[in-house]
């Protein structure tokens, strides 16, 4: 059997010899550095402060797509969670549940895109765990990564400390995951390929922390997309947010395929994209730094925060037309496994 | 509809109203502390020096079993991964891959199941995700667990410090968890119950380190059993390790039970048992700590580390009859979803 043919079989996830030569072959071949070479129960971290820790697990379907695939989405998906709370990421682990007869070469390919954004965030990948199940009790490859950071001194970013006055930012145009993943699973066909914008955040955030000690929420709007963002911070700080629709960017791609599939792009997954909530005064000067990174460079005030005093907090979107809606928590839609 | 009928629905993974439902009602109800009810994208902690950081997913079927359910292995799983650091688990990460239509009512007994384990244990559930996958897509629930532990100063625990000399010890009976597991799912019954040893050992670790730091390797030996940690061990420390067959210690129903079912008890998966390797003159202390802790009363040295010179690295098995036999690791075992 040549390479391109092996799959993964049950005894691979056994614990024994077969588990060791796929942890060597794929994982420490692909992902390999100091720590995670030493293959022990646990990596040995020497870390000094306040850190950020999260997880998240990835079932996207299909597993490659436009702009990447979950190996890629796995690894920026858990480091872009720590720098919303304005870490560094530093550490992930990755625990793979591998459907038997996956094909050894796609996972190969999938290590090789954890690496490469592995690469482009700056951590290291020192921790990982293999389970191999029964054809049909697993589809395909699920990643469950965690990730660790470093807090800076004095950075204090959370969903509750939006104020009124505050700017709205948006790091660029919406909608770009979801809407790539669901084109693909539909099969539709456009003249522009639509990509995800599946990346890392943390050099982005890193800029914007060194221009403005008065961030106060940054949010990566994926599952449920911006109005899920928003409205979490909005009850998250108590407050109203009010959005001018108009100014929302998006690809024209973007917006052909949400109409022709009837999808509202507010609700649509974002893999490399962040909402932050700032001091009007401070938004001008965070706006620009957002504007020099290569990630930030559509970036846009998309409006403000509001007292919510008298009423629940809301998110409100003004429309094209002067009119304002409630942009309300989405519920009940049937996307799964965008991420 | 009552509670007892509820079903996890693909919505509850969409990110919006329904998971924010999900998480409150179940998870945070559960699981809740000041750090996780703060529902940011990453918990804050506060952490000084040298950390453990490990990651397991599970995957067992089935996913309630006498002795334990996944709840309560995968809180287990990890925090042990952390003790066999020498490291104090101290916070968990859980990331759910749910089946659309799993009754609601057996995730918040699986939830429950978590936080008895992780107040045995002595750790936070701290940060978590949920993904719901369409029916078919996923065996019920997986769960993948992430920790941290601090690993307390001068402690130095690793695969790779076995010396010639040193002692083999297990802290009690071998096989537990897999021949339970095994004969749940061919349905055998025995007159005695068959259960899972699924406990966390950080309690039991601790006293250990306690009463000597000549502790060279700590091992749980889950996936690939007690043949696959020494094995694990004689080739990370460039040592062989002898042990003596009679001094194992079995419960009379595993061993049973595993000459019905054709089984090897050395490679069956313990979930609440470690291997420990440690200097001869502090065998003794050791021990005597481990007996008079629940978890290590039939402690027992059952080998020693040899010299590997002039041949591989080996485990050697002397048996009853007093031969000599290679004890090699496990391959091509084909028992998956142990853990």
């Amino acid at each position: 059997m040549n390479d391109e043919e092996k799959k993964v079989m049950l005894a691979h996830g056994s614990g024994g010899r077969l588990t060791q030569e796929l942890v060597q072959s794929v994982f420490a071949a692909g992902l390999g550095n100091p720590i995670l070479d030493r293959m022990e129960d646990a990596a040995t971290l020497e870390l000094q402060g306040r850190l950020a820790f999260t997880t998240d697990s990835h079932v996207v379907s299909p597993l490659f797509f436009p702009g990447g695939d979950i190996g890629r989405l796995s690894l920026t998906g858990t480091v872009n969670d720590l720098a919303m709370m304005g870490a560094v990421p530093l550490y992930v682990a990755a625990g793979f549940i591998i459907e038997e007869g996956f094909p050894l070469a796609e996972l190969g390919r999938i290590v090789t895109s954890m690496r490469e954004a592995s690469r482009e965030a700056g951590v290291q990948v020192v921790a990982g765990d293999t389970k191999v199940v029964e054809r049909g009790a697993a589809d395909g490859v699920f990643i469950t990564t965690s990730g660790i950071g470093l807090i800076p001194d004095g950075v204090r970013i959370s969903a509750a400390a939006a104020s009124p006055g505050d700017a709205v930012i948006v790091s660029g145009t919406i909608g770009d995951h979801g809407v790539a993943i669901l084109s693909q699973r539909q099969g539709m066909d456009f003249e522009v390929e639509l990509r995800s914008d599946c990346a890392p955040l943390g050099g982005l955030v890193r800029g914007m922390l060194e221009a403005s000690r008065r961030i106060r929420v940054l949010r990566d709007p994926t599952r449920g997309g911006l109005a899920a963002v928003l409205n979490e911070i909005a009850i998250a700080s108590g407050v109203s947010v009010e959005i001018d629709e108009e100014r929302i960017p998006f690809r024209p791609e973007v917006r052909a395929a949400s109409e022709l599939l009837g999808l509202d792009p507010l609700v649509m997954a974002n893999e490399g994209k962040l909402v932050a909530v700032v001091a009007a005064q401070d938004a001008g000067r965070v706006l620009e730094v957002m504007r020099s990174h290569s990630l930030g460079s559509e970036a846009t005030v998309i409006g403000r925060v509001e007292t919510a005093a008298g009423e629940r907090p809301r998110v409100f979107a003004r429309t094209i037309l002067g009119s304002r809606r409630i942009l309300s928590m989405p519920s009940g839609e049937q996307l799964p496994r965008i991420c």
